[in-house]
């Protein structure tokens, strides 16, 4: 293969209670990226839209991920890559790791298929270690694996893919205001009682059973989060309005995607998840707030070829 | 109905990772008790084998059961038991359970089945309060509902069924040795650091999905627990040499069963769980310490009905 033009979803990681551990795809929103294969043994980023992001390769979370794939693999060829970033970073819903996932997905590709999914995963890691400074591991492998996933551990990596119930869809709300990742881990308790970890990791256990059973009551029961969101929630303007409007519409639960800002809603149906959409649009539309309003379906395919 | 006789199982709490979450039935090891109405208005407990408990019914967790169930639902007959113990008190498998869960469900067939399966919990709760001093639901809920349960959560009380693998078995030994509750309960932490509730909830997740799954090596992996094992193992002998000699014998993983002090390790298939069996019994003959052994399969029914 000597080029691929890829689709990479948009994520939202922690999923309420999986805080820190668990994350999904979103199935239509995502970055397009472009990817051919060249002589010389380099690695160029030809154009960037959407975003303004490093060109320099060793700088460019994507750009990371192809040098590293590159030089493990002793490719005998160089890689020019097009990014075109379809919602903004500082989302709080994976850009850097759409990046990452989409360039170890594709340099895979023009490699010849030589890495496994868990390998992709590493690389992917070290895109998200240049652009947020620590490996993690959540919205990277929502982006490869598709769907819903479980970091079950870190040492050694493995990801627990989890099933997406068919009519499960997210309303996505992404107040343009900036939430950086380390001011929001930073405001995060270093402990807590065991009796509150006890009550997150229950709803984690009904979170996961609802994924199974397709028990959509279940799965809104579970979004909880007893953890981040006390803290992160007086980040996110008018955040416990967007629950009440949300779960007034009819969705099932609603949270914090990833970090913030975006805030996330899971609904049975994509009638309902339009509804919300409209009902944060109505709450948002008088805030004086910038927005950017998303539905969708679980991006069960992850990252994927698409048409030139 | 005028008289029952049922089973009603052991089960092992926490699970490892689900502490104070989840908890499962055995299926060959449990109570015997035997039920039948009386037209004195009263609970009277006739006979009681293998333990010594009270007698008087509001000082016996089934006698509290029978009465507040008798009270409720203003019945105009009383209830005589017998309560047999076919495994001793203090192992950490849940005896006030097997009495409570089992009143429960004898004493609502008497009644015409007129409960609820969580209402029953709510009865057999009492019977929990009564022998341990708080209302906690993971053991009788794995009595009273079977297999394996999740506590998703207490207020409102919601418990959620989640599949056994076919071919997984239970090895327990049980050190004839005292640790209280109450001590056990003692020795832990109030407060965890944030980074070892994700590690632990990361395994809740992994367990889940692998019951679902029937991912036997998923099971064993995810049996890890931080937050409790770390600070009681030191009230077990040999559970450090318990755990290695299990995984040695084929066992997927080895915890602590409830506060202890008996330790169970699963399989797959009954004929490694028999050689888990040998190799605790090997390890634990010389050290002088009396114990019991069994190797179940995991109690899917629950309590049930059995011949007279």
């Amino acid at each position: 293969m000597d080029e691929i033009r890829i689709f990479s979803p948009a994520t939202v990681a922690n999923v309420s209670c999986g805080y820190d551990a668990m994350a999904f795809a979103l199935g239509t929103l995502g970055d397009e990226m472009y990817f051919r294969r060249t002589s010389k043994k380099k690695v160029k980023i030809t154009e960037i839209t959407g975003a303004s992001l490093p060109f320099e390769a060793k700088k460019n979370a994507a750009g990371v991920v192809a040098l590293a794939m590159l030089a493990d693999s002793h490719a005998d060829f160089g890689v020019e890559m097009e990014i075109h970033k379809k919602y903004k970073p500082g989302s709080g819903l994976g850009s850097s790791a759409a990046s990452s996932a989409g360039a170890a997905f594709a340099v895979n590709r023009l490699l010849g298929d030589v890495y496994s999914e868990l390998e992709l995963l590493r690389f992917a890691m070290l895109g998200e270690e240049a652009a947020c400074g620590s490996q993690i591991a959540d919205n990277v492998a929502a982006a490869l694996y598709g769907g819903f996933v479980l970091i079950r551990s870190y040492d050694p990596l493995e990801v627990v893919s989890i099933p997406t119930p068919p009519k499960l869809y997210a309303t996505v709300i992404h107040p343009q205001i900036e939430v950086s990742t380390e001011e929001a881990r930073k405001v995060l308790p270093e402990q807590i009682p065991v009796q509150t970890a006890v009550a997150q990791w229950a709803n984690v256990g009904g979170l996961i059973s609802g994924l199974y059973t397709n028990d959509y009551e279940l799965i809104g029961r579970s979004l909880v989060d007893h953890v981040a969101e006390p803290y992160r929630k007086v980040f996110i303007p008018h955040f416990e309005k967007l629950r009440k409007v949300a779960r007034a519409a009819g969705a099932l639960g609603c949270g914090i995607s990833g970090s913030g800002p975006s805030v996330f809603a899971f609904s049975k149906g994509e009638n309902i998840a339009s509804e919300v959409a409209m009902a944060f649009d109505k709450l948002y539309s008088s805030t004086g707030i910038d927005y950017q309003l998303y539905v969708s379906g679980i991006g069960n395919a992850g990252v994927k070829e698409i048409d030139s």
